[in-house]
């Protein structure tokens, strides 16, 4: 077999790689959703099947990290490879973390759906959209290497961190006029927090992938 | 140069990394130390320090990555050699999160410290204390490849988790019976919640070193 040939298997199973890891996005964008509309719907099954679904990310995190570990033993690349394995490593921790995240909303949500609603849920869906969108923005980013998107995630985060302390100021006059809401109120506190750390999740994800583009470390300078 | 030599030169190197993520890790455990004592001594000037340190947590992970990146490029190391030093990647992540939560610690503290005190503080200064010997027993077990030490972490996350629910339902009574207190409970809820996350980054490290010592992968399952 000669350096053409190895060359060529490698950018396949480098390939299958970035495939392994967009299904396991996938899954991970899914429980956003779900997690989130399982609130919204009041709708306790799916919350039940979204602390479950949770599993299928941790399955898949450990899949992709023993592929990783498999790649660096078995072709030992350098360079833009190797970061990119590395960084894969990486960006697998923050998806199975967000995993997590969706699964205590589900959480939150299999509770508060046992009392009558607070208020209609306008704002955290329209947090949970964005949220989903920076984790598809981040991963796009990078599969496709494309540093100026991972930049846009970045920036983006700002916003949501905005719009979790309008929620938290909506919630905490709720709080103060009737202590008799204080405990749901705390729980879709709960659930907006772990929104902004999806969304910090997909932040990191996003300063790695221009790291990986640029080489250079921009992790603790831009945002 | 034999064999025998780049052995012993890549161990030394090795033991480098290890030398190096414990001087990170010893920052981080005097963040996590300090954030509280601001707190709790209505100390701002040291609140104020805190902050600023994390610059150091994160100039420490920047360098970490460098240098796993360089040994995986040069060495090109097999087996237990690549399991350490893809763990390591993986852990340095994990320290620089918690330098993050001690300074938004930190951050809550200097806000505190401009009101009267709520009540106080016995359990915040004991649940800082713990979280701050798992983050240290994490790391020992790490660099001494101590599975025994990890599991024994991973147990201790519970009694945190325990400790964190405790602080928070004392909280939510201050805040029922006067809703003048509900601003200072909720950033002392946020101070509670941030030294839980920084025992689940204790347990996550805990568990990757099960991972590198045994060779199977725990996570998902022991706790």
């Amino acid at each position: 077999m000669n350096h053409e040939h190895i060359s060529t298997a490698f950018d396949i199973e480098l390939n299958e790689l970035r495939q392994s890891i967009l299904v396991m996005a996938g899954k991970v964008e899914l429980m956003i959703a779900n997690s989130v509309k399982s609130l919204v719907n009041r709708d306790t099954p799916l919350a039940e099947q979204t602390i479950a679904f949770d599993h299928e990310v941790n399955g898949a995190e450990m899949a992709v990290d023993e592929r990783c570990l498999e790649l660096l033993a078995l072709r030992q690349p350098a360079a833009r490879d190797l970061r990119f394995i590395t960084i894969a490593l990486k960006i697998v921790t923050d998806l199975e973390r967000i995993g997590d995240q969706c699964a205590n909303i589900a959480k939150r949500a299999r509770e508060l759906n046992e009392e009558p609603p607070l208020k209609p849920y306008i704002d955290i869906p329209r947090m949970a959209h964005w949220v989903e969108v920076m984790v598809k923005e981040a991963l796009d980013a990078f599969v496709q290497g494309d540093a100026a998107m991972a930049v846009k995630v970045c920036k983006d985060d700002s916003f949501i961190d905005e719009l979790n302390n309008q929620i938290q100021r909506e919630l905490l006059t709720y709080m103060i006029e009737d202590p008799a809401t204080i405990s749901r109120a705390l729980k879709l506190n709960y659930v907006s927090k772990s929104l902004e750390r999806i969304a910090d999740h997909a932040t990191n994800i996003a300063e790695m992938v221009i790291f990986m583009v640029k080489g250079k470390d921009i992790r603790h300078t831009i945002v």
